[in-house]
């Protein structure tokens, strides 16, 4: 029921009430589910367990193909160099470590979310905060792109019937993961889980049967490895050459930062269950990247395109293609697909973030029924199945635009935290100070913790720059482009917010004159019971009423001039002919007229009679003159625009 | 320059003005030239010459295969029974002049135009008037259709590689031809008279010369013939095939019909003018119709989907394939495609009569900047597109639709002669009898030209009833249910009309009483110089004002609730929480609720406040919450909605 609640005041009198408006049950409801209250929120967020497979799905999900990586480079100086794939991951294992822990710290610092793009904007400045929001933001934008695309191109290999249909059943995937994730954080956590915790399990069962057997000597060679391309095997083991392997399975890397951007999707107490989470999926990830890069090499899987190193791996250790087998292969190509949920989890958290501090449409801002940011979901499924159909889901086409923004957003993160162990080592030993997303505290050992996030800085910029070399002509420039272009819009769309601010403040608002003329301009297409109900409002505004009406036949004109002259009230009437048969074009051109006369403290209005038909498509049966009308006038400032409806029932 | 022009009168003053608007210079005066005043009309009216190449094209391009067509359907019965060609021929020549007659009469009876329509609403009433409307409008929906596709399947067969692309050509074309028919009756004669006496010199010279071979016995048969199908020749030739030959011929008289719709396209005088254009068409069509058919039989020409009998009659007379004879072939082809044109002709002219009659959208009698009914131009552009790329551009498929509706119209706007003659017979020798479309007066021989109208329509009805039958199966039974759906259409349409007009009518309309309460709501989104301007106007209309805020954050409503006790001239605000985050919803609840409480006499009044931003793209970065909203409101009748701008510049 409505609720009132007066409140006393001397003045205004201020009434509270609540909407007892209950959405109606539709095809939404079933869609997406009822629409909760703002209060559900706290309902609405997730635990640890569900938080893993929301935000882990993508980092999880590289270890299906970063060893392969490494191995894809290597390949090029022969099977030998293959003995550098452990201690190269061992490297990635000890980055990952350190970004990490520095996404550890920005858990703890910044409470609220936003990962690279807050601790960018507080300690960097706005242009490396929009740079990491730009960064972060296509990078999910390509991984929900590349993660369809790549699962799709595993079920066509499997279904080759399903190859001319490929880019549809990319797009339809898409919007199905984008309706899951409008059923909310809760939702689309519990349906994702299943398959995560599957493939987690699957790749700890392999890994532990492989080290097992490894152990117990059983474990032998690969049967039939597939054969590695012709050409490789002839390049030297250079440092350069183990750094390209170094910075290609620093794939496994990506997504790490997702959990950062997201912790108000978790429960209370949210820094602290968010920042477990990161610790099991960085052990996760650790242990089985790196147990995967230690049995590929005992078993001398060779990278190629028509068998992965996982299922070589599988096939091995699990003694044949038999079931064991199939349930990994079939994990595998379910988490890469599923990659793309945390995209959907992270992007629109963080284009909110940029919508609130005005860098995006404040709309992006807006939580939809089931509470989550439904346009920013929305905006996400729609560019990134433009992607797909734009480079006909192709991975190879997509792949080189990849990862560079997520190194970069690395690079900017750390290289904040640095920036800020510096600003908290410049404090008194117990101050406190508060910014914008967090409060600084002195703390000891501040100069460790700002060596640990420089060098960490540097690592992740080394990556960077060497994928933006070496995939640079494959596609890696339009990143380049589209990151400072997007940079330019976020400036431009928060120069726009500020001046709207400035345009109406209050600040310097004086109280201006009262109105001291009105004149109301009567639009008149026929004299009947319609015009004369807009006639009398007209009346009612003003005394000084013109009546304009439009000539294109002078024989209409004349009956019309007639019945005026007998129910017009003496009000003047205006007729405009309009040699060219134009309607609105005239009374535009006698509006502007009226509003240069305009003496100061006038106000213009113009009544519009509104035909309003009992059906809507007896709408297509009247010209709707006033309908275009309105929505011409909408864009002048000078005017007053007043719809008078008669309804014909 | 503005011209005014004041009328003296007692009471109201009304002046008169024309409005000095010109039409900017833009992509539409490139696309279909300038626009004309509506005093330009009389200079758009077309002579005799043009007036036969824009109306007879249809009629004229059917010599390219009516013969063909009686042929096709005798040769069930083997090459013998091609002795009956130039004698059925002769009978349709016949209908053709009772057709002809008929309608000369037609034109000069019912000088404003409309042809069947108008003779069957003044003669058989308004359920036959509805069916000729119809069944026109259908038939020339389908020669559009029809005749585009067959132009197109003739270029595509001789250039191969366009098969792909020939339903976009189509499309293309009917767009094309849209165009040069919205650049005015006048520009689109001028463009079509030479293809049509291209083809018209071209079919005379072919005639004569094999006339005048066959004089002097130098006319041999066809060398090298097309292979007859293997199953014709076993049937007898029955009565019932002469008559399925004889109804089958008659595709010779579509298009008979355009002119007596299109009689106002002609100067004055412009019965006489029409109706001698008429007499020209009916007899080149008559001359070349029966000429080939005498021709195809001395020649022993066989019909073949291989060859057409235009294509062996063309190679025959003029020695081979040489330059004339493909000079011939073009002309065909261009003549098949520009058959489409008299559709744009006759489509517009009569829809905007069935819209002045209100059976249709009142917009179809709308001239545009050309003084051509422009959006019939653009509806039959569009439907017909819609059906060309529903059939995939096939001739076969379209064909069965079409030519029943035609001789629907021909046996009705007959039968309505016959019926006027008969009123005539009865009539005072002398009187005159004003009807709507016509007058009457009385003639003698009455009795004659009502039995031959008469006659006429049977036979036409006859036509229809052979098309019906044998080609019901074959999608004629869509045109039997189409023609009706249509008329129930136009009656609904008419229904609606006559209900507004009654509605709307001033005949039992006291005077009302003055209003005597007025209640304002004033939308507030929030506290800034827009809003206070719409308060001022809201106070400007009542002191009875009411602000109403809905408040998905309560945060920022005690903000706001803080700056309107400052600035909210002690106006009653109410906040309406919404639970929901729903802006729409929970106002349109609160309006309606106002509503019910109305008291008798009161006025509600919506204040809107609405920003406008400089560039319209701004608009991107902003709710329009007060758009959608006024397109809610807009369809509620009870309440006035003003929109109150503000502009940030």
């Amino acid at each position: 029921m409505t609720s009132y609640h007066h409140q006393q005041n001397d003045e205004t009198p201020i009434i509270h009430r609540t909407a007892d408006y209950q959405p109606p049950r539709s095809w939404r409801t079933w869609l997406i589910g009822h629409p909760l209250t703002t209060a559900d929120a706290s309902h609405q967020t997730i635990g640890k367990a569900i938080g893993l497979a929301v935000f882990a799905s993508d980092a999880l999900s590289s270890t299906a193909y970063a060893t392969q990586e490494i191995m894809f480079i290597l390949a090029a100086a022969g099977t030998a160099a293959f003995s550098n794939v452990f201690p190269i991951s061992i490297a990635i294992v000890v980055l990952l470590v350190i970004v990490s822990v520095s996404y550890e710290q920005i858990i703890h610092a910044y409470p609220g979310g936003g990962g690279a793009y807050i601790v960018a904007r507080d300690n960097l400045g706005e242009v490396p905060a929009q740079v990491a929001g730009a960064a972060l933001l296509t990078d999910y934008i390509l991984t929900v792109a590349v993660s369809i695309s790549s699962g799709v191109a595993q079920l066509v290999s499997a279904f080759p019937a399903l190859f001319d249909y490929r880019v549809w059943i990319a797009v339809v995937l898409v919007f199905f993961i984008m309706i899951i994730n409008l059923r909310g954080v809760k939702e689309s956590g519990a349906a994702f889980a299943i398959p995560s915790y599957f493939f987690i399990v699957m790749m700890y069962l392999t890994v532990g049967i492989g080290l097992f057997r490894y152990a117990t000597g059983s474990l032998g060679a690969v049967i039939d490895p597939p054969e590695m391309e012709a050409l490789r095997g002839m390049a030297a083991i250079t440092p350069f050459l183990i750094l390209h392997a170094f910075s290609s399975g620093t794939a496994a890397l990506t997504g790490i930062e997702a959990i950062s951007n997201g912790i108000t999707a978790f429960k209370e107490p949210r820094s602290r269950n968010a920042g477990i989470t990161l610790i099991w999926m960085a052990s996760i990830l650790a242990t089985l990247f790196m147990g995967i890069s230690f049995l590929a090499g005992k078993i001398h899987a060779i990278p190629a395109e028509s068998e992965t190193v996982i299922s070589q791996l599988a096939r091995t250790v699990l003694g044949g293609q038999n079931v064991l087998y199939l349930a990994v292969i079939a994990a595998t190509t379910v988490i890469l697909i599923m990659a793309c949920n945390t995209s959907f989890a992270g992007f629109p958290r963080l284009s909110a973030l940029l919508a609130i501090d005005g860098f995006l449409p404040r709309q992006l801002a807006f939580r939809g029924s089931r509470l989550v940011y439904s346009r920013g979901i929305g905006a996400l499924a729609l560019i990134a199945s433009g992607l797909v159909l734009l480079f006909n889901a192709s991975v190879t086409g997509l792949i080189p635009l990849y990862a560079i923004g997520v190194f970069m957003s690395f690079t900017l993160s750390q290289a904040g935290m640095s920036k800020r162990w510096w600003k908290i080592g410049h404090l008194q030993p117990g101050a406190e100070v508060k910014e914008r997303g967090s409060v600084l505290r002195y703390e000891r050992a501040w100069q460790l913790k700002m060596i640990i996030n420089g060098f960490g800085a540097v690592c992740t910029a080394v990556v960077m720059m060497i994928f933006a070399v070496t995939k640079f002509t494959d596609g890696a420039w339009v990143v380049l482009i589209l990151i400072p272009v997007m940079v330019v819009t976020f400036s431009g769309i928060h120069r726009h917010y500020k001046h709207v601010a400035t345009q109406l403040s209050l600040e310097n608002y004086g109280a201006p004159p009262r109105v001291q003329r009105h004149r109301v301009l009567l639009l008149v297409s026929g004299v009947h019971c319609g015009s004369l109900k807009a006639l009398r409002y007209a009346l009612d505004l003003s005394p000084d009423v013109t009546a304009v009406h439009v000539s294109i036949d002078a024989e209409e004109a004349k009956h019309l001039q007639d019945k005026w002259e007998t129910w017009g009230e003496g009000v003047r009437l205006i007729l405009l002919d309009s040699p060219y048969r134009l309607m609105i074009e005239p009374l535009l051109e006698y509006i502007e007229e009226v509003i240069q006369q305009r003496q100061p403290n006038e106000l213009i209005t113009i009544v519009v009679p509104q035909f309003v038909a009992r059906h809507w498509y007896h709408g297509i049966l009247h010209a709707q003159t006033a309908f275009y009308l309105r929505l011409v006038l909408l864009f002048k400032p000078d005017v007053v625009v007043t719809d008078v409806p008669y309804l014909v029932d």
